[in-house]
């Protein structure tokens, strides 16, 4: 056996020799399938505190010229990178979207690598395929609530598809705005459509200036990047009601109005349903109305808060969400299932038509692959994860979720009402609230109108924004920080926490020990010394 | 205890108790752990045949109303779901990109499902961003070979990216398109760009027609999705040396030249380093002189054959790659990583300000958040398996993989080319390559070249589509199949059989079993009668 064939055969072992019981990563698994938080506690313990430093672990352009043995990679990732991760799993980690996982998902994740299904086409995928289908259809089925002849109609049509999976929230909503693009600026007369003769040429065909997006300032960054990706320019997105956290229907129509009269026409209204930075929940039923009048499609932006549809507490929110053209939603947000699993879903199952593209190797004419209408290629079966989930927990579990997730944030929001050095400034529609720490000696000069309250707040801004890191840093617990403008002050933007209660495991006792760190942080802070001096001197001046 | 109370405790023991260690979902993972291939073949049996069978296991649109234990739904996943999955670890599997992976794959796929990051910001993902950046920055390092002191300056800077992770080689296109796209039509004068003023402006302030695009008729199909979506209308991809399947730099620079004299501009030259039907790959390095002399923008879509970049062997075979502005690579393809690990490289560290987006409660400016110029948003951390792959695989395995699946392409190539019955169609440049079944006195008078050959080839096309659907349903192989235009029938297109041997486990002993089952099921065709009766009468009527 020459050298080469030595290497070579050496090297297939990784495809064929299955990893030893003891080795470190089957150590690794096995303590992630006993106790997974103890797994996290043990070994993600932050052991650089700065970015930079945990940088210096991972500077080397090089690639690697050797084989390596995977215990010995194994060790290398416990100790670099786990040991510098984030705990999302911890009751205490409030700042963002990403939380614990049912137990299930780490064996199914096993299970996705071991088949390797690539969805975007029959052959990679088989029963995938009719699975995603499936899924498609019964989210579909939890917003738009047709009937049985409709789903068996429509379910696994070749010329249908109730939605698309996509990799997450910002890719559903560049798929439903792209087939709203392309369903706008359609073929007519010598047109053939902006999907073949492109934008410029739509305009000239619709004699149009330009399209417009409307959305409450509150819309997610991704609608940004999507009218920049679409060509429409970002100047073209309308922000109306700005001075609120939601949209005023009459607004939109008064705007949509003006705008078309400029001779431009509109794409779509937005409407969201759990706004990313405080869970603000559109007029989506009076929305409808108004996209009907002005003729534009409808969508809505339910990333978060579509999961909500499972609660019968709570889904009168969203009120008018079956009307949408197309709705977002992200699994792997309050359904609990890993990071990658956002969906488009289309009221006409007709509507994906007008993205609808073809190959010679696959996607073919009266297939049934779904790379046929989706905007990734290959991509995993991720579906499985939601089909799983929602067999194991069900409507009436998700439901149970919601609902406790709620109920959590507005006793949360009850506590900081209730604690004289915080303010509550955006209350929980859904699981998401916004507050500072704010003094209740600072609360009284600024509420007493007599001063200026922007300098107080620019120093309340650099205390929030320093007791948040610090926070951070401890490694204890975890909320995040926006900016945001409110009513009381206009013209201004204060900084605020942002806490999204998404994790069940979160006890009110965990929320009570996160504002009491941040007490005792914020009493350790120069910060608040400069503050209270400010204040003094802001007294001095203009008593 | 209140009845939700207990409903609620029952709940969150699926994020609390562990998998029992006799559970059926455990012992799905023991089996997949200890014997991934007998896992799969015991398994994936294809227990019905028919895609609509299927389906009728996956036909509900209603959602389970209650919860399911996990090891009912585990018995449920294998019954109906993973019995009708493709075995794409199988080395006879030779039809697609997908093949089997490493084993140390599946621990990791736990371990990523285990920590949940979410790599759109480092508040989500703390280490996994600098080791998406060092991923980056290796591939960047294997395309580009750039100096230390380059890599030192910019793989962890916040104003610079050397390229960003997507889901796959779709997304990954259309990121190095948009980039190039708001890059050429950028801010000048009163244009704000493309970016905020949209495409009508920009062709306005530019004083263009339309933007092309420049590929073989090769490109991937993703082509088109991406000029559809960019605003650039499908009719501006320019398909250059439509009688071969790479590109000719004179022909792309004469058709550049006579589209620019129209009043039209170039967006960009996109070559392919590994044809997805073919493995083909364009002459690089030419078209980057043609690309400087047009002034446009060089793509290289090496999705597929990126990862020969490994092998001293067949690098310079993508002699060139080094000048493009922007190059598309798939981990999950030739670098044996699961699904989902796509990426795009610039050659420009500043090429992705011109997609940077901002929002207040992430991605704020001068942050290192990766989601600032991704087209994603929240995205899991699959830069960790392409991580872990180059380091236990290290150059040198990567370099063997890709030699010794060339040189297996190369034997079968060969063994078709002995074979009396079989015609090769396309000879493999990479590890890709075509052929058909052909009978050799079908053959004989294909090349007398006295006879019409349409009719001769298109039944030939459909006997090759039988041939191909039986073996795929008799599933014990699978190679696909494709239409393509070739020099020997001009005017015409012929099915073909297509087959890439990915799987390092694939033997030249599959790869006459392959052939020998094709012969054996054409013999069996109805249709073989049909075409050697077509024969005798073309020869009849023409003789």
């Amino acid at each position: 056996m020459s050298n080469a064939e030595a290497s070579l055969e050496h090297l297939f072992r990784v495809f064929t020799m299955p990893e030893h019981k003891d080795s470190t990563l089957s150590q690794i698994e096995q303590h992630l399938s006993d106790n997974l938080s103890d797994f996290l506690s043990r070994h993600v313990v932050a052991k650089r505190t700065s970015l930079e430093e945990i940088e210096q672990d991972f500077n080397d352009p090089h690639l690697p010229s050797q084989p390596e043995f995977v215990s010995t990679h194994a060790e290398h990732l416990l100790e670099k990178l786990v040991t510098n991760s984030v705990n999302t799993y911890a009751p205490t980690f409030i700042g963002h979207m990403t939380s614990a996982l049912p137990y299930f998902h780490l064996s199914l994740a096993k299970l996705l690598v071991g088949l390797n299904q690539n969805l975007v086409k029959i052959e990679t995928s088989k029963a995938f395929t009719p699975l995603e289908r499936q899924v498609l259809g019964m989210m579909h089925n939890l917003v738009y609530e047709q009937s049985d002849t409709f789903y068996a109609n429509h379910l696994h049509s070749a010329v249908h598809s109730l939605g698309a999976f996509c990799s997450g929230g910002t890719l559903a909503n560049v798929t439903a705005l792209w087939v709203a693009r392309n369903t706008k600026l359609a073929a007519r007369g010598d047109f053939k459509g902006v999907s073949k003769e492109g934008l410029v040429a739509a305009y000239k065909a619709y004699n149009i200036n330009n399209l417009g997006l409307i959305c409450s300032k509150r819309g997610h960054y991704s609608l940004g990047k999507t009218v920049d990706l679409l060509g429409i320019g970002r100047t073209n997105i309308l922000h109306a009601s700005v001075d609120s956290h939601t949209l005023d229907p009459k607004e939109v129509l008064a705007l949509g109005k003006a705008y078309q009269a400029q001779g431009n026409d509109l794409l779509a209204i937005v409407g969201v349903a759990g706004t990313t930075e405080t869970g603000h929940i559109d007029p989506l039923d009076e929305l409808a109305d108004v996209a009907q009048e002005l003729g534009c499609w409808f969508h809505v932006d339910a990333a978060w808060g579509g999961a909500t549809l499972f609660s019968d507490t709570y889904k009168p929110l969203l009120k008018g969400i079956e009307r949408a053209d197309s709705v977002t939603l992200d699994a792997h947000k309050q359904m609990y299932v890993p990071m990658g699993a956002g969906m488009t879903l289309f009221k006409d199952p007709a509507a994906s038509t007008a993205v609808r593209h073809h190959a010679q190797y696959i996607l073919r004419k009266g297939s049934k692959d779904l790379g046929s209408t989706t905007l990734e290629g290959s991509r995993n079966g991720m579906a499985m994860m939601v089909y799983s989930s929602l067999h194991v927990l069900g409507k009436s579990g998700y439901q149970l979720l919601i609902d406790q997730s709620i109920q959590k944030a507005k006793l949360f929001a009850e506590m900081i009402n209730r604690h004289p050095d915080f303010e509550l400034i955006t209350e929980p529609t859904l699981s998401l609230l916004t507050y500072r720490y704010c003094p209740a000696r600072v609360q009284t000069v600024l509420q007493s109108g007599e001063y200026d309250t922007h300098v107080i707040n620019e120093n309340l801004d650099s205390l929030i924004k320093a007791i948040q890191k610090q926070q951070r840093e401890a490694g204890k617990s975890f909320v995040s920080r926006t900016r945001l403008g409110i009513n009381a002050y206009p013209n201004e933007c204060i900084t605020v926490f942002r806490v999204v209660i998404a994790n069940p495991l979160t006890t009110v006792a965990h929320l009570n020990d996160i504002l009491e760190e941040q007490v005792k942080i914020a009493s350790k802070v120069p910060l608040l010394n400069t503050l209270m001096t400010c204040i003094e001197s802001v007294d001095h001046v203009t008593a």
